[in-house]
Order: structure tokens, then sequence, then C-alpha cells
């Protein structure tokens, strides 16, 4: 089969590999048909995602139907219309009995990291009960790639531990597609202002577009004077960190008011300075998170209700077979506005 | 009256200044019976604290005597028993109302900082109504200083924002006075382990009587081996920062399990190191807090039905002409194994 494979810091082909086979009881083999690339598979191809071998099929987001099962599988059958999850869980160790699947002491983030991924016309899922979602049928197929990481990444990580509510104030530094999915559910809870951030003005134009109240070109303006001004000087209840740089986590340090959170969405490969000369007295929490998706099939019931449209996210469409001018277009989303960059395969 | 003054870095005298009037018709004025020093007041001795001004009387801990209240004060009358909170709140403003009485804006952490505070014969207390509490019938007062700062700090800062719950478990950072004072307060909540670490043998022993499960000397021992070793390798549920430098916060990050707390209670004076490449997939929280004393209440409750035993923090006892050598045998601890010392007024 066709599969889009890592070499090493820079290098990637599009290769022909071995279709999975069955190797656990609760693996699925499953067909994709649509993928997409992350910003993490970008990271991985510049070296900074050491669990990454060479070698290894890239992606961990994906739709497609149910080609095999192994025997102890039993929500799925072969023909099946499935949405993968970006965490696999076995939904019996101690993580995931607590709903941190992220930890799942036997999955967890191994999706085209430390198993082959979903940038190929097949993937293996181990414990397939519990790493797949049923698709309503009917459901844009397309929207619903979504769903396997950036929205419920941006919802559980963003919104939920940056605890929006009615009322309240909200800034999201970064308007790529983690930024851009914490803006559309962070809608779901009222907040009085949500004021985005970035260097680029193509996505903060696609911000208002999706509902911020206010954007901000930090390239052009003093963010931190801004947000005082719209906040009476109080700084923002809840600032998302949506980059995963040192400077955009700091500049939310800058931006969050007593009593505020500050939730990193960002994946970052550096330590940042915390200022705690400052922070230690204004009562902030911080949180870190990589995704459970415990979320999914909550979201999944406000796309098929029109309360949540990811489709919007999706900007261009390859075939598996451009997916290296995919990787081109969405690795140089300044110039080609990408977004989302949906694959067929 | 004799009073402490701050007089500049390094420098404080007992001075005869004159006694406080009322300025509002919220204040009252308190004849201190018994005060304590706190380690903030060394830290505006270093110099680390600007908004205290040379010239100002130190203190915000202590228990004593209405005296004389404002027109507008209607929860207490001259003679009433009192506790000082080391907080003050107007209870009006959008913080107070919110709880956060630590920023109330015409309050907060005022005491010995920016008014003058209770190291002296009388204190002019703000918004008295809602800065007191009343000492009951027969209880032992000097215990009781204890909660004017230090158990509310260890509680709200440390156990509350850290998520202690039964069978979790807890390291804390720092078995000073604060660092104690969450051990005590932790244990209203059942965890399966409180380790105390900090360099100091009898601290530790003190840390021991008073039911810490385990303790380290981080002088001697790895800790961060010790603790993935006392956890199956996961690390704590909960640590407890209680010094306020970068080497016991930058501890923390390595003790604190996947979808743990670091409950900061220090106060810094210099930024630190926040290791986001190793904790941003971690699911951590980190909470920053100056207390808000809105469970001091309650705290009285469990010293009168004798479930917390403040007064075993007490190691040392000055009149209020000693209070010179109650600094100096404060600030040595090391040697004097002082934890609180009280100072009768």
């Amino acid at each position: 089969m066709k599969a889009l494979v890592y070499h090493g810091p820079g290098q990637k082909s599009l290769d022909d590999c071995p279709k999975p086979a069955i190797q656990a009881v609760t693996d699925a083999i499953v067909r994709i048909t649509r993928t997409t690339i992350c910003g993490t598979d970008l990271h991985i191809l510049k070296g900074d995602v050491p669990t990454c071998a060479p070698g290894r099929i890239l992606g961990h987001e994906g739709v497609g139907i149910v080609e095999e099962v192994g025997s102890a599988v039993s929500r799925y059958k072969p023909g099946d219309h499935v949405l993968i999850s970006c965490i696999t869980s076995c939904a019996r160790c101690d993580y995931c009995r607590r709903g941190m699947y992220s930890h799942c002491r036997d999955g967890g983030w191994i999706l085209g990291n430390v198993i082959d991924g979903t940038q190929a016309e097949f993937v293996r899922i181990p414990h397939a009960d519990n790493s797949l979602h049923p698709i309503p049928a009917g459901a844009d197929e397309e929207a619903l790639v979504m769903l396997s990481d950036i929205l419920p990444t941006g919802y559980e990580c963003g919104v939920l531990n940056g605890k929006i509510s009615p009322g309240s104030s909200v800034a999201i530094v970064g308007a790529g597609p983690i930024g851009l999915a914490a803006l559309l559910t962070a809608q779901f809870y009222a907040p009085a202002s949500i004021v985005m951030i970035d260097l680029g003005d193509n996505r903060l134009g696609v911000a208002q577009q999706f509902g911020a109240t206010h954007v901000l070109n930090s390239g052009r303006e003093d963010v931190a004077q801004k947000i005082r001004e719209l906040t009476d000087g109080q700084g923002v209840d809840t600032a998302i960190e949506a980059v995963g740089v040192p400077a955009t986590f700091e500049l939310c340090e800058k931006l969050v008011a007593p009593g505020g959170v500050i939730a990193n969405v960002g994946v970052h490969g550096t330590k940042v300075d915390l200022h705690l000369e400052d922070l230690w007295s204004r009562n902030v929490t911080i949180t870190t998170r990589l995704v459970d998706t415990v979320t999914t099939p909550m979201l999944l019931k406000t796309v098929q209700s029109g309360r949540l449209q990811p489709a919007k996210l999706i900007t261009h469409r390859f075939g598996l077979g451009e997916i290296l001018q995919a990787y081109e277009t969405f690795g140089h989303a300044a110039d080609s506005h990408a977004l989302k960059v949906v694959i067929e395969a």
C-alpha cells in the first residue's frame, strides 16, 4: 500500500509499504478514506519528537471503513464507518479509568508516533473498541476528520482546562487550526469576549468570520497593552496558548487576570520563563494537557446538530498520491493560507 | 506606643510611634495582645517587597482587644476579643464578591506592607467588619495567632489548590511554618502519603511528629529518585512548593505525576524555569495564590473541635520589648530551631 514515511529529520517520502495485519485480538484494520496533516507531524519532521523513529508511517487523524477485526473486538465489524481517535485507549488501566486516555499505559498518542499511522491506505488500530467512534449514517465524513484530534484538543486542552464560562473574557494566542478549534468550541459557553492573537492577517480574518470578538496582530500591536485596555486593566479570565514557543506562553503570563487561567495547548520543544515573581500572588492557574479525546462523542453530537461546523477549517484537498504537495501547502501556511488539508486515500 | 519599624533593606528598630487613630468610619483600632513574625517580614527586610516603604510598622498577624471603632462598624465594639486577618477585605468589590479577598480593590495584603501593621501596641484595621474574626470565649488566644496567615495560607494555597483527596500522594517541599501548616491541614483529607522535603533534619523530625508519612533530606538524598520509588515511578498527585526559590519550584516539576497539581505557596523574588518541553503533555496543573483567608472561620472551628492544633507550631515566646531578639531567633531558624515565635504586646 502507499504510505507517507518519516525517514529522519527533514526527510519523508510516499513509499510502498506492507499492508498492516492484525497483531492482537483487540486490533482492527481500517481502510483510510480521508486523513489530514497535523502541526505535530511537522514537529516530528523537525526532529522534535524523539519517540518517533525513522521508518514510521506518519498521521494520527482520519476516517475510514473497518476492513478486519481481531476476535475480541465487539463494537465494530468489517464495513463499519469509523472515526479514528488520535489517542489509543485500552479502557482498563488506571489512567483510562480516570478518563486520562492520553496516558493510557498501553496507548495514548502512539499512532504515527511509536506505531504506524493514518497517512496510508490502511492502518492498524489497537484497542479498536475504545479507540474508534462510529460515524452516524449521513454524516459529512470530511468534516469529521477534524474530530480525530484538533477539535477535542482545542476543546479539552483550551476551553475546558481554561474554564471558559458565560460572560468571561478569553484571549487565544495563535489562530492556526488548533487556536481556531478552541475559538469555535469556546462559543459553547457564551464568553463575553474572545480576542484572537496571531501574526497573520489572513488567519485573523478567518478568526473574525469564526466568531472572534476582537483580533490583534502581535507583529504590529502591543498586545498586552491592548488587552489591558479591553479589560479595564485586569487582563483576561482565560489565556489559551495555541502556538508552542516561549514567546507566546510568556505573552499569556502578561495577559491573564488575577484569578484567571493559562491553558497551554501548544506542543513545546524548550523550557519557558515562568515569572513567579509576578504571578505568585495573582491566584492564577496554569494547565497543560495532551488531549484525552474523552469529549469526542459529545463533539460528534454538536456536529450532527449543526452547532459545530468543523468543515470550515478545511481549506485544501489532495489525493494520497499528492501528499508531498499537501505537506508543502500545509507547511507554508503563511503563503498558502492553508488551515487543514484533507487527503483522500 | 512601641512598634517595630522598617527603615529600608536590612534596617529595623523598635521605635516610639504615634498611636493610630480612626481614619474611616469602617476602621477599628485594636490593642494587640499577641503578634508574630512571618517569613514575608524577612523578605521585606531583604528589600524584596518594593510596595513596603521605609517608616512602615511591620506585621500582618495578631490577636487583640478592640479599643475603638468607626461609626459604620457593626460587628465589633470596644472590648471584643478578635483575630486579625492578614488580608483586609471590603466585602463589596468584584474580587471580594468572588471570594478573592486577596485582591480586594481597597484591601488585600496591606497590613505591614502599605499601611502600618501589627508588631505594635495598637493597629488600625480598615474594613474591620470583614477583616477581623471574633475569638470564641475560652479559646487559646496564642494558638489563634497562627490563624492570621500561616494556617489559611498552607490550607488554601497548598491543600485546597493542590486538590488533596483521600488516597492521594502528596509531597511538600519546605518544612518551615507554612509547609507544616499545609502538612497539618492536608490531613483533613486522608491522603495516602505525605512526604516532607527539607534541608533541615530538625524540621523533618517535627514533620514526622506532625504526621508526615515520609521525610526526605534534599541535601543528602536524590529526592526525585526517592519519590519515583515511593510512587511506582509515577510521581505525586500533589506537589506543594513552600519555600519560594527556583530550585524548589523546579524540583516540584520533577515530582508531579501526570494529571497532578503543583500548588505554589512560596513567595518568589525571581523567575523560574518551567520545563514545558516535558510538561506540555503531562496534564498537570500549576496554581499560585495569595491567601484569601476565606477559610479562617472554618479553621477556627477545627481548632475549637481539637482537630487542628496550631499551638504545635509555636516554639518561642518574647515580649514586645524583645522583638529584635525575636527577629534574630526567627531569622536564624537553622540554629534556633524556631518555627513560629509569639510576641506578647
